[in-house]
């Protein structure tokens, strides 16, 4: 038997939001660790894994390690009808082919139960290994967001080049050429403002601005995002949820064929 | 000669937005008593009806009895023309063809006049009697707005179950099943917010829920709703208008062919 | 060389969206008096005319007249990458075939540079002779542009009627017809609020209420806009910007070959 009692039950319904255009359908599995997911995007290009840990819950029963295949639209559709101050209750049967989300109101005078089937996915779970990375940028998750939308007006991929000084993401397109510069800047009033470069070495690499589009949907889940770059491995976009576990997506860069096309201005 | 001056015009502008997506054309009638329309919706399954008493406008004359056939639709595009703080003056002389919609500005700096065609619309005026209903249920418009949103993402009906503990809102969908329960709360701080039951008898009873959604659109008029139910009869969905009136939508239940289809858990 | 530094960025971003729509390509002139831009729009029936004075910038460097062919779409999507409170600077070689647009953050962390592409564009600029206007009249840009979109529900074309008392606008269309009436009002708290006529000769003239809506986009510029009509002159509708300059719209009225069509009523 599984039940999972999430008091700030607004986490998961912005944990649905964050991955639900990316990923069609995806195991969660259910351990006494957490409460995770890990799921390619439906073109196979990207990776997103999901941690909630049980010390998160409120409540946290899971008497033998589960898997629970779901179509995260539909179950956005379902979390949709909680409110956000909402308590969220998982609950599943051992062997039982459905799953219950239950939407309790904080005062107690409105009890939702949604019960949706469950799907068998077939899913193989990749072994991420830990990794240095070369550079590690730590910025504000909406700034990071609005510099995404901001390139994708004018080009197709962004170029992330870290410096000691900074951080720059250029683009190229038909209308012209943007380069946006971030300074390392750590004497900010609130520690969410910061921009911090911890830099190994320096990097420049091509992502597809797409996904890195569809990754800032987790803006709402935390006020930063860490982005991990190394020339010889995928990029890690990561947003901590509150005490109790991240969003990390994973995309590998693109590999420059014509140099010229997206190079970064010096 | 009918001249009705309505000080707080807004109310005239949110009726039609409350009922012109249900109905495209309808009479007015105007009478001593007041303004009032009964109409059908266009596929002729909903019946709405509405009230404004002649005490609540600032100025009522209506020399005779009168019925004055609108286009909703474009009854809404001038309304909608007016502020929402302007005094709103409804026009007409006798035996003419047209109706003048007249605004002003709270500081009588800006005055404005909309002229609108009548028609000649057939309609037979529904007598309705006065019953007594086997459940009454009374709680905030904008929850029940909400609910019927929300279930209307899963499914095509919705079965309303009244027992003395409280309202189940019932569906059931190709992605799952949704139960709603909102329990009996009088003790609430402010009385609008309360969701009190007047049971005579338990009622269980199914309806289409896109209807339901059109009837939310008066939620704009009024902090609460009033669902009257009878199996043998058609609900009544009613929003009063402060101090002037009310709107009702009158909607059959739905026959359930295949009882477990639509069945409500226990 | 040029090079032009404007404090308040948001107010080209302003710029840019009141005549994007109106305007596909345009040159920008550049002279040691200001910024300034005269074009048609794409049917060749209003004109635009711009001026931002060089004392509003802070620092203002242009070494010789220079004329600059941009798209103004894509000038305005490279300007939505400039943030609200960024400061804005124009750059150009002489001789170059590109602008660049520099965006820099209150706090300068953030550094962005867009390039963009000159275009050659063939443009006469018209000489606009200083006239005497029958009746100016000055009123909240916000009312103005209310008024339009009104308007322009019910019919295609205004007809705006200036005499000592007031100035009225009137449409009809295939639902009824429309008249809108603004009194003369100098007593307001606020300045901006205040609807004053200077009536020399009274005057009635009919215009395309989609150019007149087009007109208002640029109504975040100024809290006021000044209308300027006499029968043989186009009309001038002017929103001035803060101690930089205007946007100025120039439209023809309409010849009314069919009187009854437009005619206001008395």
């Amino acid at each position: 038997m599984l039940e999972l009692r999430l008091v700030q039950g607004s986490l998961l319904k912005k944990v649905l939001e964050a991955i639900k255009d990316l990923v069609n359908d995806a195991n969660f599995d259910c351990s006494a660790t957490g409460f995770s997911l890990q799921a390619m995007d439906s073109s196979h290009v990207a990776l997103v894994s999901l941690l909630l840990r049980s010390e998160g819950f409120e409540h946290y029963r899971c008497d033998r390690n589960i898997s629970m295949g779901m179509n995260l639209n539909n179950m956005s559709k379902m979390l949709k009808c909680a409110g956000n101050d909402d308590i969220i209750t998982i609950k599943a049967d051992d062997g039982g082919d459905t799953v219950t989300f239950m939407f309790e109101s904080p005062t107690q005078d409105k009890i939702s139960d949604f019960e949706m089937k469950l799907m068998d996915i077939d899913s193989e779970h990749l072994g991420i290994p830990e990794a240095e990375y070369q550079s590690i940028v730590r910025m504000p998750s909406a700034e990071f967001a609005r510099i995404c939308k901001d390139l994708a007006s004018i080009g197709d991929t962004v170029v992330i080049s870290v410096t000691k000084e900074g951080v720059k993401f250029s683009t190229r397109g038909d209308i012209g050429t943007a380069n946006i510069v971030l300074r390392q800047n750590t004497t900010v009033d609130k520690p969410e403002e910061a921009t911090i470069i911890e830099m190994n070495e320096p990097v420049s690499l091509t992502f597809a601005l797409r996904y890195m589009n569809s990754f800032t949907k987790a803006t709402t889940l935390s006020s930063t995002v860490t982005i991990s770059l190394s020339s010889e491995l995928p990029v890690v976009v990561e947003y901590k949820i509150a005490e109790m576990g991240y969003i990390r997506f994973y995309l590998a860069p693109k590999i420059e064929e014509d140099e010229d096309e997206t190079k970064p201005e010096a």
